[in-house]
């Protein structure tokens, strides 16, 4: 048995899968706080790494404040233009100065944000359509020792939690991948869909509503016919999409607020509306595991753009999680399981004050039969803690 | 009976009050987060007011993103000194003219922002300490008839939805209480305790640990020796305060991260950790109640800056607190009650798509009893939206 | 006799005076670029009376940029507003840590550049109509040992030159005082006057043409008559003025780009244009005599906010006046003096390469009879170059 | 003969070739300051070009006013890195809709600023090493019915003068050609040096020294060897190029400010000292024909960046050079002409208040012998004033 304090309890009500009503969110990678989020975490990573590769260790930073400053654009039928670019000023500390040696964090987020934007967003002209501004302090020189030989669990600095769960229900299923399928692979062989989509999952006992608002791509549409088109096609694609992970009615809706006799639709030359009016920042958006949640515990915690190495909100976000995932999947009998890791100032992050998973089993499975498995699941997850800290750095985990 | 969407129901699980583990946090009015949620409040009040006696009605505007980038400062013993300003960008859109006339809405936020800072942060020097900038797109000119002798109910123009609870836990008022009072009437006497005032509580079955951070103001602390003095004196302070509202045990650990012997302690020029290398935004702390409750249903919606009349995220976030607490206080046997506003793109605000209350009922009381009662409540408190409109721009509604 | 190596020549021309055509302009204090010179003058004295009071001597710091961006403005009969602030960006170069000590550069450029608008622009409202941002990049920590008990003469760090000459003829008279006399003792008596007053002086033979565009303050001009009546008031004042300083006709002409019968005139409601479409910035505007002389050799350099204490381009142009002004008031028999220093990089800056004296003398006095003196009184206010320094500190040298 | 207001008199002194000491100096395309320059008049051209091919016509913008906030950089042997980036700040004021059509002026100017950045310096990484922000206020959408079918002359809207002069003198020759060599075809096929090259020239009597400060680019300089060599190359091509236009004695020095001994050398990552300290902005650097003469009437007039169409300052400048170029081409025995050219508010550009040629003719010939041929060759181009503002925005005209 191990020496970390890990409750495993009930759950006191029903399971998600079970309320009367369900409300699930995503907004898109090219939705302006999601843009903060990605640019965020896109320039934590590259600093993480520029520190690794140059002293063997993570050094201080943060770099979880960006504010997008929407622009203006006029689309137009067969493409627009951007008249006012996108403001988006990168804003953190970081480590400057260390061991004699000066580290150049403004111009490497610099590159880390813009090369962001030139990958994900191809509708986005990167010469034309967005300033890319950098504001950072200076932030100590601590050095924090957790990579390299010597890697140690670092100290928790801060009383924080994190949350986190699994399963996934159907709707959120459902409205994470609508989302990811339409900004991936549907994009890429339907480049009239734009990165700018969000999701809104509602269910009411067995019936699911998907409302989903996708910024189209003016260049790709030469009038209002096509454009229809278009939103059928993305309406035929989410309903088949939705079928895949449930057998309940899924009613989708795309585009509701536009008005065709008006020709007022949601076209936009970017695909993304912070061409025009929509600002945006770091973490009021998706939560660490991709989606909103109102029926769930949830986390106020930025996670992008947080130190991996030393920012318990950030790790013990992201751990919750991956605990959640793994007892759900590797346990037996389990419904539904809520993580809660909250941090105690001066301990390593691997003993946490408490650790609390509230379970929900199957039917004819007692909590008590699985316990074990449980404790001893999120022990080895709390014993591996710091390989949030690398699948971070390497990318491998999405902070949104 | 009501023509509304109007769902009472039992709450499947336990009420908060007696769950196991309880966390709740408040992050004060000096926070860098709260710093910029109060200016984006104040400045959208601001604009309200100056549209309603130039036009008469509210137009269209949004202000609630407001970047702050922390300062560097050197405080000391006896007074120290801000190195580098605190830098604060207010962004948001505003109608700009209207019916041939031009409306200053950069140079009403702008004063708006500093007559802000001036009046909370005592300790802030506003000609040497903090730069304000102001970057205000243009928002449409359509007129909101809302105000005026023609008031109407404002069109949902989005799929949002709102939540809220009443009665506060213990911990909740516990929370909420200690900071207000801390950078209330406490440091009206105590001018050593700064605006920057963070508090967590934590409850563990009956035991309840209050954990505040305060900012402490160097030109009232001429050495250790009085640090430690104002230390003790907020600790005793925050447990007399609690004791007013739980007879748990309540432990009081204030500013934990210190370090006599190496002399770090929590010292501040300004009052405020936005002086030093924190930097904030809005929406990333408080919920529209005051407090972040993890163990509550969230909204992640901004609530601050935004426009009163037609943002129905921020009104149904207010108005489901507002529901709560009048079902909680004029209805008679309710223990807990959860409210819940769903919007419908389309129709009235005051005909929410669903208006849903959880209900936990004290020991003899069924749900049945109190159905209608409840209900009846829920309907006048909506009949009644445009008052929530109206408090906010009033500035009777704090909105973080 | 010096050891320097002074020149003295008789000029191969016509002095301005007898030439047939003579163009003179100053820009007044408000005039956009006039407003950037006089913050860069006024942070420069701040910081450099800061490191004398902190450490006994000036450090390496450089302010000679300022950008002004314009604002908009509506102004009206009776008092109009700001629509959108002023964006002043205040830029430099300043030692931010020196002997362990930290200095608060920016906030002292802050403080000085608000005090320095609140005192200079009385219609400017600092909390509402202008923004003031500070980029500060960090100069290099080189002790400037030039003042405290071992004041030495610094060493020339660049290949620069300084012009100036005396004395001023009739027209530069007219132009300079003509200036200075509406934004001083007659704005403070009419304030329908504002800062930004321009004044081009055109001589042609004996007739010289005064033409001054002055900002009206439209707090002051209840309406069209009184806004003529301000105008012939300007008008009268300055055809009284030129007739201190000449016996040629004058003709005076007030805001002749005025229609009245469009009512298209120059009204502001802060006094300056800055307010309106017209950006600015250090050294594009007058030199460091207060005068633009395309008649006379003129020296690029922008003087407002150079270190006084080494930057060789300010202390030469300042005091190639100053000599010129000796030369003419304590030699007898000159008619106009014109001087230019040349540095000679790593020679002691009272050792110019040439110090250069063209001279034109009054009929009956060859430069040879007044040579000697002339070369006196040059090696004399060479000896005492470092008083520039001192002078421009206490602010009592005017640089633009 | 003509109508228009035309002087041509003897120069009453000597010719700038005949004087003792003639100074004369060039700052680089890569000097702060100059890069401001070009990137205010490509951004212009952008502007004009983007009317014409939208309204057929240029509409009223200004965008001469840009800020340059200095990086900083580790330059180092083989190859440094920029720590901060640079922050140009592009202001300016251009109409942003026209006959019911929106320009995105911003979104131009930023890809000119860019485009222009990425075309002239080779050594400045877009992505990383510069930050480009733009701020437009808006101007008014007043038709300058200039380019079209209907070309008609503008009127001059301000008192305003420019002052050009022909031929160069040797010295100017060679100060202007050293520039433009070496930062041209030399750099080329000599990487090491960069774009910041500033170059001074001082004769006294027949000496001429050329003072040469060239930003060496790390990359290319692997130790002081090749550093030391790439001196002597540069002095060497210096001195050879000076000898094409002159027979005096000429001394060339390069980079005297370098300490071998201390390795204090002008090592630059990006061939420009913008990297590292250097803030610049427009029209503080060379004057309309590329240098700064002290020993020449000059303008203080900002040409860079100025409608070409309308503003009075610029063309004058411009068109004066033109002029003298003329007049000492194409009339014989003219040995220095000096042009001012003096506009008269509300008259037709073409016809200047006085049009002012002081010339210098060769021993034998009489000025008034070839007055009439001066006549008519500055009424010929006055004439054709227009062809001015064609040429500007063709890029032909060069105005730093």
């Amino acid at each position: 048995m191990t020496e970390r304090n890990i409750h495993v309890q009930p759950a006191s009500g029903l399971a998600v899968e079970d309320q009367d009503i369900e409300v699930v969110e995503r907004k898109g990678i090219g939705h302006p706080d999601s843009i903060c989020d990605g640019i965020a975490e896109t320039v934590s990573r590259a600093l993480a790494q520029t520190y690794i590769d140059r002293f063997g260790t993570v050094l201080h930073y943060n770099t979880d404040e960006t504010q997008l400053v929407a622009g203006t654009a006029a689309p137009a039928y067969g493409g627009g233009e951007v008249l006012e670019p996108i403001y988006i000023l990168v804003v953190g500390r970081a480590t400057k100065k260390f061991d004699g040696e000066r580290i150049p964090a403004e111009s490497i987020a610099l590159r880390a944000a813009r090369d962001y934007l030139d990958k994900q967003f191809p509708h986005l002209d990167l010469g034309s359509d967005v300033i890319v501004d950098v504001q950072f302090g200076e932030g100590s020189g601590d050095l924090q020792t957790v990579f390299g030989e010597e890697a140690t669990v670092p100290m928790a600095n801060d009383t924080s939690y994190g949350v986190g769960h699994a399963p996934l229900t159907e709707t959120e299923q459902i409205v994470r991948n609508t989302e990811q399928k339409l900004t991936g692979e549907y994009a890429e062989s339907n480049p009239v869909v734009g990165q700018d989509v969000k999701v809104m999952g509602k269910r009411e006992g067995d019936h699911i509503d998907v409302t989903v608002a996708v910024a189209m791509v003016d260049e790709h549409v030469p009038d209002l016919e096509t454009y229809k088109s278009a939103v059928s096609d993305v309406q035929a694609f989410v309903t088949d999409l939705a079928e895949e992970y449930t057998d309940r009615d899924v009613t989708v809706h795309v585009n509701t607020a536009d008005d065709y006799d008006a020709e007022s639709i949601y076209l936009t030359t970017t695909g993304t509306s912070a061409e025009q009016g929509d600002d945006g920042s770091v973490g009021r958006g998706n939560r660490a595991n991709g989606l909103i949640t109102p029926n769930r515990p949830m986390s106020m915690e930025a996670t992008s753009g947080k130190n991996p190495v030393n920012h318990i909100g950030k790790i013990y976000n992201l751990l919750s999680t991956e605990i959640a995932q793994s007892v759900a999947s590797e346990v037996d009998g389990i419904r539904q399981v809520q993580m809660r890791l909250l941090s105690q100032i001066g301990s390593p992050i691997d003993e946490p004050h408490v650790a609390d998973a509230t379970v929900i089993t199957e039917d004819g499975v007692a909590v008590g039969d699985v316990e074990a498995d449980i404790q001893a699941t999120i022990d080895d997850e709390l014993a591996d803690v710091t390989d949030i800290t690398r699948q971070v750095i390497d990318g491998n985990l999405s902070t949104f």
